[in-house]
């Protein structure tokens, strides 16, 4: 069935934007044939996980506020491609789940302080309903990093054999989100918008933005599942290379409004390239995971 | 010699808040007598890890406001107070810096974002001279938490025989910063000021906040020393407490303006209890550490 990429659990008639943007490309619906039941029951498992992590709690001033904005924020499939890749390599979906909640958070921060009402902002005006004052969703954006973070720290197992496993992913989740990666995707982005910039190419300016933003945020999911699966490092750089092309898909069809030809080639080109490094892995997985994220983009 | 609890390094005739504070309670200069070398030395260190940590790299755009934003925010006490506990416990100063960075880099994501000019918020209007704009500062105080713990992240040792130690550290960091503590502080000072609540005692709220905010932060500051440097639960637990004292009558000396009789006789109180937890330590490490932290808090 077709459905939103960026909400695969939950309603899937609902369509809803991938990267809902407060930038001036209006995003678009990308839709896909999907091997639901697999999609679905692993958002069940993160959104399952995550409640529990996020619970509400005194004092609710700060619990409330925390859990609205997480499961306010919608869904990016970042999260479930860590769990697919986990369960690729081998693993079991569990070992999964706690790198894919951080990523969840770490992007729900993100999302969260795009909404924000700066002054002197170049950028548009968020339009989405403020469920809290600006001063409270800008402290808990501020907060969800690190507790997204704490969730992963906290997944060592009692005997302490994973530490060095998780401390690798934790280095993997803050470079993509940190001093590498995504924040050099926004920055783009919001330099393109200051500037109007004309000079570079449309498509060249789109295809970094994407790879910077979307690409860099799915390598580094992909990545991780393949570590906490336990895969091997031949196994981790295939699933991050994997995640980095279907991520840059995402984000160019969510930016690039018309059916260009150009655009066509190129998701086209990423599609082969995502395909080839699932060879090797086992069939009826690889079934599972490329008919989300390769087969059948289409614009709603 | 006199000097800024804030500001223990760089010219020590210099005084400034020890936390410029863009809620309506104006910061007071609170100054000390200092072993002024054990400090000045603890920061250069800090210093020193922290610009090798963030360097000025392409791309520029990215670096650059990350190593302004760095380096701008006035100093904290809790990154050299890191730095003194683990030595306090027999460890070694190197072992400390990274936890005493990711520290620093925290606060100064915490400043960064104070500075933002928003709108429909109920704050003063920050006065500071902005180096950028608001959606760059924003972006770049969201990658400044995750670099802050990919620093620590990264700090294990190549055969990762302190895997154990850095996640606790780290759970200890994001637990402060993110789902309890400092974040509690600053949601308790941003419901102060837009209601104007007049039925809590002053007295009461001031102490609150001081101790959710500076005492959440000193005390993991001072635990997270005492865990990378060695030592004991009971050691531990002991400067999780002397930080938790010490950040209090810190927040409280900066937000309360008067000399007044109860804060005089709180501040006597909590620096009583903190030269307690001093006690059975080596004599010449706690002279080092209480000159600065206990002795002679005065208003300048």
């Amino acid at each position: 069935m077709a459905r939103a990429l960026s909400h695969i659990n939950g309603n899937p008639l609902l369509q809803v934007p991938c990267r809902p943007n407060p930038m001036p490309y209006k995003p678009m619906m990308v839709t896909m044939s999907c091997n639901q039941s697999y999609w679905a029951s692993i958002n069940a498992d993160i959104e399952a996980h995550l409640k529990q992590a996020i619970p509400v709690r005194e004092p609710l001033s700060v619990s409330q506020p925390m859990h609205h904005l997480t499961f306010a924020c919608p869904k990016n499939t970042a999260p479930a491609l860590c769990v697919a890749a986990c369960e690729l390599v081998g693993g079991h979906r569990d070992q999964a789940l706690p790198a894919a909640s951080a990523l969840h958070l770490m992007y729900a921060a993100s999302f969260t302080h795009e909404q924000l009402p700066l002054t002197q902002s170049s950028r548009p005006r968020s339009t989405i309903q403020h469920a809290y004052g600006p001063n409270i969703e800008l402290l808990i954006g501020d907060a969800m990093i690190p507790s997204g973070l704490e969730l992963l720290a906290r997944s060592d197992d009692p005997a302490h054999t994973d530490s060095e496993r998780v401390l690798r992913v934790m280095v993997e989740i803050t470079r993509a989100t940190g001093s590498q990666g995504m924040i050099h995707g926004q920055y783009y982005e919001v330099e393109r918008c200051q500037s109007g910039n004309k000079e570079a190419s449309y498509m060249v300016e789109i295809e970094r933005i994407s790879e910077k933003y979307e690409g860099a945020l799915h390598a580094c999911a992909a990545a991780c599942g393949a570590i906490v699966g336990g895969g091997s490092e031949e196994e981790i750089e295939k699933m991050r290379r994997y995640g980095l092309y279907i991520g840059k898909i995402q984000g160019m069809l969510n930016r690039i409004r018309s059916h260009d030809q150009e655009l066509n080639k190129l998701v086209e080109e990423l599609r082969n390239l995502a395909s080839r490094e699932l060879q090797g892995f086992y069939e009826a997985k690889i079934a599972a995971i490329s008919s989300c994220f390769e087969s059948n983009f289409m614009y709603a």
